[in-house]
C-alpha cells in the first residue's frame, strides 16, 4: 500500500475569504505537514428519495438539511481530541448565541468532561478579527450573562485571538498548545 | 441553559439486527451513561440543486454520494481519540478489502502516528461474529500478504471478538481498555 504525501502549497492561497474557508485550508495544511488530523464533517442531511439510473449510480431526488447533534469539526492533535464549531457574525459589539445551538454547548461539555478539547471559533468579520474561547469560558459567561449574546469585549478578555497568516491561515493549535492543557478537565 | 439527560433504555431494543445499527446503539449507550462521546459522521454528499420554498425552508433537488476521505466513527473516550470504520461481510472465510478504501487505511494510520487509537469492526454475518482489528494488525497483514482479503483466521488469530449483548448492544470499548494502550502508537 502506498501511503501517498500531496505537498501542493497552492491550494493554500488566498481563495479563503471567510471562516469555513481559512479553517478547511488551515487543516489541509496540517495534515499535508504532518501535524495533525482534523476535519469538517459532511452536512447532516435527511435522504427521502434517491433514484438509481446505473448499478453504481446514485442521484439523491430529495433531501433535507438537519440541525446537527454535534459541531462541525473534530479531530486529533498530539494524541488530544480536538473538537470545535466556528462562526462568523458581521456584529461589531457582540456575538449572537442564535449562530450556535444549544445542544452543541451541551456536546463541548461533554468532550471536555471527557478530556477532549473543546471550544468555539468567532469571527467578527467587520472588525477582521478571530477568536478561540474555550469551552470553559464559554459556560463561565453563560453561567454568569443573559443568553442572547457574548459582548465583542469578553473574546477579547477571556478569548484568544488567532492572526490570519500565508500558511496556515489560522494557525488555531497555536492557541491549543499555549493554553490547551489548563482547559483539558472541566 | 439546561443541560438535558436523556434515559431512555427502551431505544437500545432489538432493533438493531444489523451492524452500523448496533454500533450506533452502543454509542447512544455510551452517551447516555456518560463513559465516551463516539458519533457516526453524517453521509458524505455534494449538493447540486437546492429549492427554498420557505424563509427557513430547504428542500435539496439533486444531491450526490461522495467517496468518503474519512472513516464512519470517531469521537473520545478517557481522553483518547477513537477513530473507526465497520463493515460487514457475507463472506465465511475472508473480508474482502474492497470494503474498505485505501484513503481510509491511510486515514487510520494517520490517526495512529498522532496518538489516536484507529481500528476496524468487521462482522461476519453469517457466522454471527464481529471482530475488532487495530490498525497496527491489519497493516501487519497488509504487509506481508496480498491485498484482496483477510482471511477469516486472521481475525480469529489478531483481532479481538466483540460480543453481542443487550446494552451495550457491542462493548468494543472494552476491547480498547484491555488492549488499547499498546496500540495507541505504531
Amino acid at each position: 500500500m502506498r501511503i501517498s504525501s500531496i505537498k501542493n502549497i497552492s491550494t493554500y492561497s488566498n481563495r479563503g475569504m471567510d471562516l469555513e474557508n481559512d479553517i478547511n485550508d488551515t487543516n489541509k495544511y496540517y495534515l499535508d505537514n504532518d501535524i495533525a488530523v482534523i476535519y469538517k464533517k459532511p452536512t447532516s442531511v435527511t435522504i427521502h428519495k434517491a433514484e438509481y439510473p446505473g448499478p453504481h449510480k446514485a442521484v439523491i431526488k430529495e433531501a433535507y438539511f438537519k440541525t446537527p447533534s454535534t459541531t462541525d469539526y473534530n479531530g486529533v492533535y498530539k494524541g488530544k481530541y480536538i473538537d470545535f464549531e466556528a462562526k462568523e457574525t458581521k456584529n461589531k459589539t457582540s456575538f449572537p448565541l442564535s449562530n450556535i445551538h444549544e445542544h452543541q454547548i451541551i456536546h463541548l461539555n461533554k468532550i471536555s468532561k471527557h478530556g477532549g478539547i473543546g471550544f468555539i471559533i468567532v469571527r467578527f468579520t467587520l472588525l477582521n478579527e478571530t477568536y478561540l474561547l474555550f469551552i470553559k469560558d464559554l459556560n463561565e459567561y453563560l453561567k454568569n450573562n443573559d443568553r442572547k449574546s457574548i459582548p465583542y469585549n469578553y473574546f477579547k478578555e477571556k478569548g484568544h485571538i488567532i492572526n490570519v497568516k500565508y500558511a496556515p491561515r489560522l494557525n488555531y493549535l497555536e492557541i491549543i498548545d499555549k493554553y490547551g492543557g489548563i482547559y483539558e478537565k472541566n
